[in-house]
């Protein structure tokens, strides 16, 4: 890997040291600081000048911390003479702000693509955007990873024959129909109904869960309420079982237990876009990695071969 | 409203003509023509120094003419000192191409957003994009107005008891989902499935149709085709009669015919954000006009009152 | 030629098979469609990773569906990572419309050039544009292939002692007298007189033509009518017979046989920019290529040679 | 002040409530919220369509969420239309980081000033930047307060005749040294040394300070070490007394403490820039306002008056 | 003239006085110096905010000084925050930089008015640049105002019967042509011819100059050299006398002797777009003024009224 | 140096003749030349294409001139299609007009910075500006070159126990700060006092100088008139003899002389940044070269080796 120089925040590097074990190549170092007056101050550590730079660093909790040090790791890097600038963003925590359904707020999905890109990005990869055109928020070019195949390789081999896919959301069940088109099951999907002026519940499911086994697919389990929602939802129309999958476990506060508690959940399924602390990670929960299709990318990107062909299945 | 100019394209002169006459201003005229050399050459009319200028034209068939007018006239208004140049633009059609799920295809709505804006847009007016996060593809500041409580004012008032609304597309049932709770009825989508390498088709519905009225709720139907795939799963899964919904009626070729005929097919409800040939106009075909939205809605731009407060329900 | 991918739009294929041809590399393939919406879809079905791309596409009628086909495919490039794009515009139509001469229009050839900069163009690789200041309106570089010397070899060794170059414009002959300039001939030009408010006719003639053999010179003929003007009042004044010569040869609708039918016309003589219908290919049509001087210029951009010493004479 | 409309972030609600106070309008409100993913949400509030907004926020602790805050606040401003938008920002933490002193940094004050641009601000008003310098940072125009004449008129009418202003650091007495020139009196100036690789301390003391009443003025306190570490040299020299002036008094941990135990301080004065907890407010420290300051740049800017005669002397 | 504020630089302060007479206005004073390290330093001393600002400044002799000059003019005004900054540059020098006719050069008049912009120039107005394409060039609106009337007027009323306007050159004879077109008298050019590698000489003459009295006609003559060459070649060919017109007469070095002290040379007629020194203007100098028209046009742009509709004869 | 292309301005050919013979490659030709109207013509007279460019020339007296041909040559060599182009500024004389220290003026820095950047330069190389803040006014990358080794070397080996270094100017003494602490000495600083409105004078001095042997240090010397004063000053206060250092000596007009002429003055060095005319060479005037450390930086600029290393000490 001639010519390429990674390096991470602080926002998960134990992601970052798997992806350079793939990688065959030493992490580069970075000295982070905080000065007394709060601002951040990081120096990389390791030569720039014309290499391929990834700097590897998930848009997750503590988000502005971490959005800004992947900014100042950029403008850095550009200050340097590096050759090129990856941002690598497993997880792109911001992409759920797409759209303007209030007035006079911020898209901030597109703020956030703007902001990295002045930074100086010259291209992003990312794992699994909350809606695909957030890909189209960015004004350089993009490679947008799709993790349900790595989701999906853990419930092939199993017996689906009575398994529906269930969205927690049908307006926005893009991923789980996705999902259910790749193990060949029926999908359904939570409606929301507004009950009073500001609040919305799942109180409907469209589609037949009865008697069934259940996976609910999200793209990003934070607190997991709606989750909640949607089990207590789909217990009431008879579903037996019930298997978790998201790509981003975030899984803040006490999420983890709330999730997998009942008896009738039988596992959580995520992976390691996001870290998950040592103690959150309870014998429901499956974490699967993510480091070996991201190198894999990052060497094709590298080398000039198509990463697109990387996923055909 | 003094210091407002309004133009048009030739994409929808006659909804131009009303949104004035809502305004109650004139439309000032524009001078059209096309070089032996096919390239189009056109003139504003009225002076457009210190103006806040409104440009009306839908991006629909033909698209590729109608979007190069609109470039030409937003230039021609930065050139002659335009205060604000607002492009209206009821139909945007290529809204559609708002991802990349293949490689090496461009984000074609994405890059017309930006070919506005460099064509000299300052703002852009727009009625129903066919996803939110579109909104977040331009630079400038947009106002998307919403065209469902046009149409959903049409069945307001009936007995819906027995009603259900049907997605086309579970992934994408975001407008349907939205229509279904501003009715207060259920909601159904069909799912498509891959049959082979190249061709999807919708065989399944997902939720409850046996028996019932169906609205079809769709943003866009051009040749009807995908609609008309529903409507047999539908027909087989016992639905009992259909009125179909759409903002953007294209309705190219025989698509009105061919969606009309059928007996169980009681209405076709459209709105003129592009408009549609006298001939085309059979008796089932209902267009609702959304030219006092936009005219109330330019009158709140140049007045500078919140647009917002304009869609309260 | 390692790394270089060479693409074309549906302008004029068999210019870019030639082009290729001499470049000794393939074509690579382009899938292209049209929604029902009239929206254009194209895929690049190359890996543009890296590579040097050049899309080779006149901006020639249809232009408009022309000029957007070449945007997408530039968009479709940079988001799939070519490290260069090339537009190759052997004719650029719009080179016409490069000044103001009425109030509110648009400048179009410099809007053109902004829009193509903001689709994804790093360079632009075109031959005789209309005027040499339309070169200026491009904010990346350009390199600017002269046809003359390729029209002026089917002149030269001819007996030219009584010919005359004329330019059908005093105003703008700059290329009829640079061609007098390499044959080494004298030039003469039509004057155009304004004979009401909108019409403008060449009745006059500066320069000497009685007895003398034109060479009408011209950088595109599209219709032909001014040309056929301008010969009615060569032979008024006594010029004996007539050849056509231009780069660009539109000859839209019936220009062909209106310009070759009189038996003073001895040929027309086009280069190969833009494509000509078979059918229209008469006896007196000659058609010269440009396609080894455009590989020519690729292989030295792509090598990093210099251009301009190609065009020495 | 018709037109104008005043928002604030949590940065500093109390002084954006004293501003609006000396203005004579009311502040208006917004909803700040945190998603469970940490991103943070903000609504305006107020109709902001063609108003002259002025946001105000000090870039103080918590840095990274009060910069997120203000530029989604202007990025909401500038999606609902403002006419014009105007960060205010009274204190500029990251202004310190002014130049590259080490390899492979960031530059961050300039790429700060990038992204609040990016983010939607036409003009920025601040208070006394660490270096006159960072003013040049920023693409769009500056209001640069100048907060020296409020803390000088503390000292004035005092008997200054044995007194010298001091500045910490020789090489950046800029502040000092105007300070100085306003009292009248003499200047003095800490060095630094470097003791080690990676150690620099202040062990000598340019300009005489034996038997002197000592102004100590800084533009930024933080922790206060690098003030107490001069103390203790002035101390060494036969200073006799001690009084300390900042604009900035960001004050963290036990600063307020540590400072002003020592008998031999007399004062700690700063200004309301930055928010001081009520809890750290003891008896020598006195907290002078720029509030009406900042509201009459804020009337001059909206009005079109003139904002550098305010500070004429 | 509310909220116009017009400053002039070192250019043609005469000039700038006339234009603000005609206007009714005084104009604003500058304060002009130069720092001993040769940069220039100027300040703007009337208030700019919220203004219409308009700075005078022909880019004539001494052009590198002139040129930065009104940049940094442009600079402190957008600093300070004017409304509006339109450079009004009645002569623009480098417009005839305009092609690439040799390798590895600037296009210099592009490259200007790229550096206008950046340095912050909203508007331009200009009077008869060299070739009227230069207009796109900016990326900013032009106002492009034409004094050929201006020069026409002090022709029209003689007796013009066997007149001829004769153009330098046959390639860029547009000017003339046009010229001739107001006057409604024939139009003759000189014809460049390339006599060695590195020089072109005027040695034939297009159209008929035998017995004629001739108007010779270009856009700007500076050392004159070109003309008298071009007289000697008319001379030879018979023509009786001559009267020399130019918009901008730059007349460097002993110009005017040159030109004028032949007999049959009976008159300079010239506009005042650029100084000329007292000592220069000799009986056959006629300067006429362009003061009037850019004071008008500045009026109108202000006022918001139709520039164009100023200039239809 | 397989790549690298070097050219140069007119503003001092001599440094750039020596940095070509450190790198051991020639220094390509430039056409320079003088329109009659007072345009510059450059013509780069090698090819740049796909060439790593460098571009030597210091923005020295006459500033504006060479300023104008450094942008010229720079977008030259961009239209040329040069793989990068580094603008090699050894001396950046607008840097001292880095804040805006009355009302409107324009931080012509930073517009410089600005408009070389719209030239076409992708990175700059300069030794010792002004202030260290002038590096961010750059948007493109910047490698910062340190003369005050150069200088110091000069003094090292020399016995400097009785010496101190004095800055002219308390309020900027960062340059003599850091080389005080180089040579390890103590520092003292000239206060400027302002004694009426338009006057500041140098009057009094902060730190100990009597009988001392003082090194003045200033980065760039011009006419010497502030320097002249702080001697006066010094000598007032017992300094016994002063050797006199600068990195830019412009030293214009009669200022070696006068520096030099004082018998207490042993000494002036200055590096070659700038050129000085061979007539000023006095007896007592050092020149040492920066050619070495700039062309070592142009060599680890090309080779991607870190440029920061180079400078450790």
């Amino acid at each position: 890997m001639d010519g390429i120089t990674v390096f991470c925040g602080q926002g998960h590097p134990e992601l970052a040291e798997n992806i350079c074990y793939h990688l065959n190549i030493p992490l580069s170092p970075t000295k982070f600081q905080r000065f007394s007056n709060d601002c951040q101050y990081i120096q990389l550590l390791d030569n720039c000048r014309e290499r391929d730079v990834y700097i590897i660093q998930p848009i997750a909790p503590p988000v502005q911390d971490n959005l800004m040090e992947l900014m100042l790791m950029l403008d850095a890097a550009r200050g340097a003479s590096a050759r090129r600038r990856t941002a690598v963003i497993p997880h792109f925590a911001y992409a759920r702000s797409d759209k303007k359904d209030a007035p006079r707020i911020s898209i901030a999905a597109r703020l956030v693509a703007d902001l990295l890109v002045t930074a100086g990005t010259d291209r992003v990869l990312t794992v699994n955007l909350h809606s695909d055109q957030v890909h189209g928020f960015f004004s350089c070019p993009v490679d947008h990873l799709n993790a349900l195949n790595v989701l999906a390789s853990h419930f092939r081999g199993q017996d689906l024959s009575n398994t529906v896919v269930v969205s927690p959301d049908l307006g926005n069940a893009k991923s789980a129909s996705h999902f259910a088109r790749i193990l060949d099951v029926p999908v359904a999907a939570g409606q929301k109904r507004r009950i009073s002026d500001d609040k919305v519940v799942i109180d409907m499911i469209v589609g037949d869960v009865a008697g069934r086994e259940c996976i609910v697919m999200d793209d990003e389990i934070a607190t997991g309420t709606s989750v909640l929602e949607l089990l207590a939802c789909l217990r009431d129309r008879g579903a037996t079982s019930f298997r978790l999958a998201c790509t981003h476990g975030l899984l803040t506060r006490d999420a983890v237990a709330k999730l997998t508690d009942p008896e009738d959940v039988l596992e959580l399924v995520i992976t390691d876009t996001v870290p998950l602390a040592e103690d959150k990670r309870g014998p429901k929960v499956k974490v699967l990695t993510v480091s070996r299709m991201i190198a894999e990318a990052i060497r094709r990107i590298h080398a000039g071969e198509s990463v697109s062909s990387l996923f055909d299945i």
